[in-house]
Formats: structure tokens, C-alpha cells, sequence
């Protein structure tokens, strides 16, 4: 597999880069906290890898442990083309349309897949049973890459049967199972108190346990409108249930970019035993600022992101993929002390038009990144994509 | 001209939403210093006026006076739909055309349209000379409101000259100078001293001064990448040559928005004079993140954005106008202590859909808030926009 970075790329075109390099990298000019510094580890580290992989050695892909992460600054992605992503009115696809995207997903290299809701109907229960057992299943030989093959449950005992009944077949099964969490939607939509949500949730994931589930994601539907001292206390209850990843959504795309980081950061501060797992954001881009309330995310200790190809969605849709991991490879080694993901950017092009194609979703000319106007468009047969952006240009 | 934001449409409707409004006020949780603290103001004020707004109160358009805003939290809406916007390989428009969106933009009582580039052409030159006589000089007679008159110019005499001609029969003329101010753009493009650059601007400015012009604005190409330090010379240089508004470019699309907030805290911090103009920001979306980054600006003390309609623009486009209003409209009483735009939302529809048929420039089903899936399309009747957002929703 072969991955660039801006620092590479630009070392290699030899482009006179000094002085503006060292804007990138930013030295920040006062010295207050900043959110750029919350996600620690060390730049030089990742940025050998970088240097290692331009040479185009092949990595193993590292051990899958649901609750841990290979390093600290290593984000996962975790792709809902096919369960969020396909929710979108119009967008609906064919099962076969589904196990041929799940394929390419599996080319991009995205960490986990979620593939489907098996408890809405027969046709989806199948679907996900499908991808469970080819792709689920396909491991890459020369780097040992399969992805995780994750599906969506209420916390329901027949939603999370039919999800284990449907993904058990995979190499690494997965559920996320999800509940409402903020004031409004526990009142109105579940008509429940907090303390009954809590008992739902981690109930539910005992009984995910049992059935075999070793890799289970808690999402907070509405967390980015909820209380910050109840979602700390229903993550902790998660996690002693047996949740291994805390998936934290702001459902209704309200969010911006610094409060949904400061959210993080405060579960991050004041959840027990959040360091045992894993934290998730889960961002609708209702406001447009989607992929930016993700990258905060991020930055404030979030180490997975729940996107969609072309950003596809219900309404304005999720937090793009290309996005995400386009910011976090051209500046994630600068301005995040080094988090990375291991997508093969030069995928992205091909599962962009392939998504477009099936669900009918096109996407704009000025779309960033798969866009026919972007400059990573023109320019992704030659893997960059980032010395494109740093090119000189009109104001 | 009827407003209404994120509280007062609430408070219509009778959404059972106290504890729900009290994490959109977001305590903020931990005590560290944080953009959204840094733009000052009481929120009171803004809420009351909000208050005013729902009832039908006509207000009267505040004085303009270019380097000083009516109150500290009121935002000018740049757009550049008719310059940066139709530069977009595919998007140009006939000068009718251009006559009509520059109409259908004083309707959605933008505070400033720039509307070309006059010295390019002897059509563009005479596109903006018509929009200046015509559309410059309409006031309503209701509030008062007419739209400043804005053209671009590099730092050449004829540019500037050319400018002067097309716009001075516009009630409030305007032009932009801009210059690259990063040293990859001054060394490589400009092939300038640092010095040379700062007399240049400085020089123009002087120049269009004595032409007529009362309301200049320096635009900083690349200021993204620019060095700062050499910024806040220039700003200061260009204050004390009589400019009136600082524009600060992401250029080429890759700031990320704390980044950014930062350079703007950092210029507003440290630029002699800084205080007697206006600050703007003008972001490319090539990562996806042009809105939060005009965001991230706003709350680091910025008091203009440009933003072009739907985004369109080179590349991956500019901050959408939507967008950027919508989120301010949306959170800026509670998450920016107030700061407000008088942008008439009920107009970003009508807007929209002009733009998309003049340019070709087709929006995607999921585009935030103009996109046919967007709830605010589907309700945008109704003048709202942000109701429609906090509804329940499901993960």
C-alpha cells in the first residue's frame, strides 16, 4: 500500500517550501490551550512511517483489538455508506449493488464497515449475512487487512439477534447499538426516564455479549444535545456492560466545531474507564460544518469517524469520507501531532463514482475532493492529492 | 423584514425544549479559554432584537460606514457570487444575468456584492458599471438598505483605475487589492521582496484613495500560509495608508478552522490599528471545511465573511452564503455570545435556485441547507430553518 503525506509529497516535488512549511506546522502564537495539542504523540514517529511507506513497503495491517487502538494517534474509519448512507430518501440500493460496494470499501482499506439495520426486513438480514460471509471473510494476503463487518440494532433483543444471526459469519462481527440520550428525544421519542435509558443500554449489551459479540459500539443518539454529566454516566455503565466503542452523534447536524470538540474532551475527562475503549464521532452535516465537527472530534481524543463516500445521508448527510481523511492526511501530521488513518486514498476516486452511480446521489462540480473541479480529482491517478491543494492559486 | 433565530422559533412553536435549550446555550465544561468566548457582546441584546424581529418590526438599515460596523456583533455578509464565484471554469454568466443575481443578492440584503473584476475585460468592465448605476442606486424605501458596490483589482494603476470607473456611480463604491502575501506566492509568483509587497499595497491603497474610494479593502492572497509576523506588518501599512477592511484568504482551501480562528485571533492580537477597520475572511473549501474555518474567523473577532451562493467558486468553491448564515443565524446568539447577520433567509432559496440555473453549477440532493433533501428546503416557506433542524431525528 502506498500512502503520502503533504510533507512527502512536497519534498519530493522539491518545491521551495521552507518558510510556508513552517506554517503549516503552525507554531501557535499564544500560548493558550488548544485543541490542536489535546490528541498528544509524537509527529516524527508517524512522519517516518510516512517517509517508509513513499517507499512503497508493504505494512501488515495491525492486530484488530475491538477496545484498543495499535497506537494512540491511529483513527479508525468507520464506514455507514450502506446503512446511514443508503437511509437517505431515493438512495436505496440492490443487494447485489450493496455486496459490490462493500467490496470496494474493502479496497479503501476503511476499518470497519456497518452494512446494514438486519431487524428492519428479510431483504436487509440477508444482505448483511452476505457481506458478512464474502467480505467479512476475504483477508488480504500480503497485509493481513479484513474489515470488521458491523451492524445496526435498537436495543432490542430481536434487533440484536438478527444483527448477531446475520454478521457471526464474519471474521470480526460487530454491533452498534443505539439509544437516544438527550432530554428531548428520551421524553418524547422513548417516553422513558434517564435511569431506565441506562438500564436499556447496558442490558442490551449483556445480551449482545452473550450472544458472542466481542466488539460492541454504544451510540448516543443525540449526544451532541444531551446532558454531559448523564452521557459520562451512561458511557460508564456501557463500558462495564461490556461496550468496547462509545459512538457519539450529533443527530441533528446543530453542532459546531468547537463545542462538539469540547464534548469530547469532556468525556473524555470525566467518563470511568473511557481509556479502555474506544471514543467515535457520528457528525450530519445539516449546518455544513460536518467533516469539521469529525476533525475536532478527533483533535479533543476521538479515534474513530463514522462517514459515508460522497457524504451521503438522510438530509444533508454524514461527515464525508474523502473529507475526513483527505484533512487528516494532509494535515493531520502538523496540526494533530500525527493521527492517521490507513485508507488507500487512491480508492477514493473509484468508490466515489461507484456510490454515485448506484444510488443516483451525484455530487456537485465543486464537491471537495471527489468533485469534478477538485483538484484530487484530477489528479488522483497520481496518489497525491495534497501537493494539488498546496499549488499556487487565484485569490 | 422579518428575522427570526434558533430561540425565537422555538419559543413559537412551544417545543417542550428547557434542559435541550440549556446544551445549545452549552456551559461550557471545562474552563479553558475558547473561541466562542472570544467575540464578546451580551447575548441579551442580540435575543431582545430577535424578539423584535418575530414581531414584523421594520428596522432601518444602520449607517455604513466602512471601517466601523454598527455594533460589535454584527457580521457583513461579503458575496462574491459574481466574481469569485463565476470564475469557476463552466460557470459564466451573461451580463444580464449577472444584472439579475446582482438584484435577486440586494433581496437577500447582502451587506456588500463584489461584481467583478473590470479590469479584465470591457465587458466585465461594463457588467459592473451597470450593476453600480442600477443596483447600487436602489435603495428601499422601507429600511434604507442599498448594497456597497465592490469590484477586484490587483495592485496596478489601470486595475484600480478601471475599478474607480465601473463602480464610482454606485451609492456606496468599493474595491478589493489584493496581493499574495505568503513567501512561497511573493517569492515564486510575485517575484518580490517582502518590502516590495508591503509599498505596493500601500502604494495602491494611497492610489485608490485619491481616485475617490472611501471604502478599501486589502485582500492577502494565501494569508493561510502567510507568515504572520509579516502580516500584521502589511495590515499595519495598509491601515496607515487609509484601508478600511482586511481580508485574510485561505487560498488555496488548506487551513483547518481552529488554524484558522488562530491567525485571526493572532492579527486582531497583534496589527497596529487593527481596531479602527474590519476584519474578513474568505475561505476555500478545498477540505471541506470553508465554513467552519468563516466560523472559526467570526468567533476569533472577524466581522465580515465572503461567501458566494451555493458555494460555487474555482475548485471545491468558496464558503457557502447559506451555510455560513445559517449557522450563524442558527447558533450564533448562543454559541458566539450574539454575533447576527441581516441576511434575509426567506430570499437563500430563491437565490439559490437562480444561481444553480445561470451556472450550470447543479447542487446535490444532500448539499447542507439549499440541497433538496435539506429540511430547510423542504420548509423554507416558512422563514425558518432552524426549527426544522432540532426536530427529532433518528441516528
Amino acid at each position: 500500500m502506498i500512502t503520502t503525506t503533504c510533507c512527502t509529497v512536497v519534498a519530493q516535488l522539491g518545491l521551495p517550501f521552507g518558510s510556508s512549511l513552517s506554517s503549516l506546522c503552525l507554531t501557535r502564537p499564544n500560548k493558550k490551550p488548544s485543541l490542536f495539542t489535546s490528541c498528544c504523540s509524537s509527529v516524527s514517529k508517524n512522519v517516518g512511517a510516512s517517509a517508509a511507506d513513499s517507499k512503497h513497503v508493504v505494512e501488515r495491517w495491525p492486530e484488530y483489538i475491538p477496545n484498543k487502538l495499535p497506537d494512540k494517534n491511529y483513527v479508525r474509519i468507520f464506514d455507514t455508506t450502506l446503512r446511514d448512507g443508503e437511509q437517505a430518501p431515493g438512495a436505496a440500493l440492490t443487494p447485489p449493488q450493496k455486496l459490490e460496494i462493500a467490496r470496494q470499501l474493502a479496497k479503501l482499506r476503511v476499518d470497519i464497515m456497518e452494512v446494514g439495520f438486519p431487524g428492519s426486513s428479510e431483504e436487509e438480514f440477508e444482505t448483511v449475512k452476505t457481506i458478512a460471509k464474502t467480505v467479512g471473510n476475504e483477508v488480504d494476503e500480503e497485509t493481513g487487512y479484513v474489515p470488521v463487518i458491523c451492524a445496526l440494532a435498537r436495543c432490542k433483543h430481536r434487533d440484536i439477534e438478527a444483527v448477531w444471526e446475520a454478521v457471526k459469519y464474519a471474521k470480526r462481527p460487530s454491533i452498534l447499538i443505539f439509544i437516544s440520550t438527550s432530554d428531548i428525544h428520551m421524553k418524547h421519542k422513548l417516553k422513558k426516564t434517564k435511569e431506565e435509558v441506562i438500564e436499556m443500554a447496558a442490558s442490551s449489551i449483556r445480551f449482545a455479549k452473550n450472544l458472542g459479540f466481542n466488539d460492541i459500539q454504544l451510540g448516543c443518539e443525540d449526544a451532541g444535545r444531551s446532558d454531559k454529566e448523564f452521557l459520562c454516566k451512561i458511557l460508564g455503565e456501557a463500558i462495564k456492560a461490556g461496550a468496547t466503542t462509545m459512538n457519539m452523534a450529533d443527530t441533528v447536524g446543530i453542532n459546531m466545531p468547537e463545542e462538539f470538540g469540547e464534548l469530547v474532551s469532556y468525556l473524555k475527562a470525566n467518563t470511568p474507564g473511557i481509556d479502555d475503549v474506544v471514543l467515535s464521532v457520528h457528525c450530519h452535516n445539516d449546518l455544513g460544518v460536518a467533516t469539521a465537527n469529525a476533525i475536532a472530534g478527533v483533535c479533543a481524543g476521538a479515534r474513530q469517524v463514522d462517514v459515508t463516500v460522497n457524504g451521503i445521508g438522510e438530509r444533508c448527510g454524514n461527515a464525508p469520507l474523502e473529507e475526513v481523511v483527505m484533512a487528516l492526511k494532509c494535515r493531520g501530521a502538523y496540526l494533530m501531532n500525527g493521527v492517521y488513518t490507513r485508507t488507500d486514498i487512491r480508492q477514493i476516486m473509484a468508490t466515489s463514482k461507484m456510490v454515485q452511480e448506484y444510488t443516483g446521489f451525484y455530487v456537485q462540480p465543486h464537491k471537495p475532493i471527489v468533485g469534478a473541479n477538485s483538484f484530487f480529482h484530477e489528479s488522483s491517478d497520481e496518489y497525491d492529492g495534497c501537493s494539488n491543494i498546496l499549488q499556487d492559486m487565484d485569490y
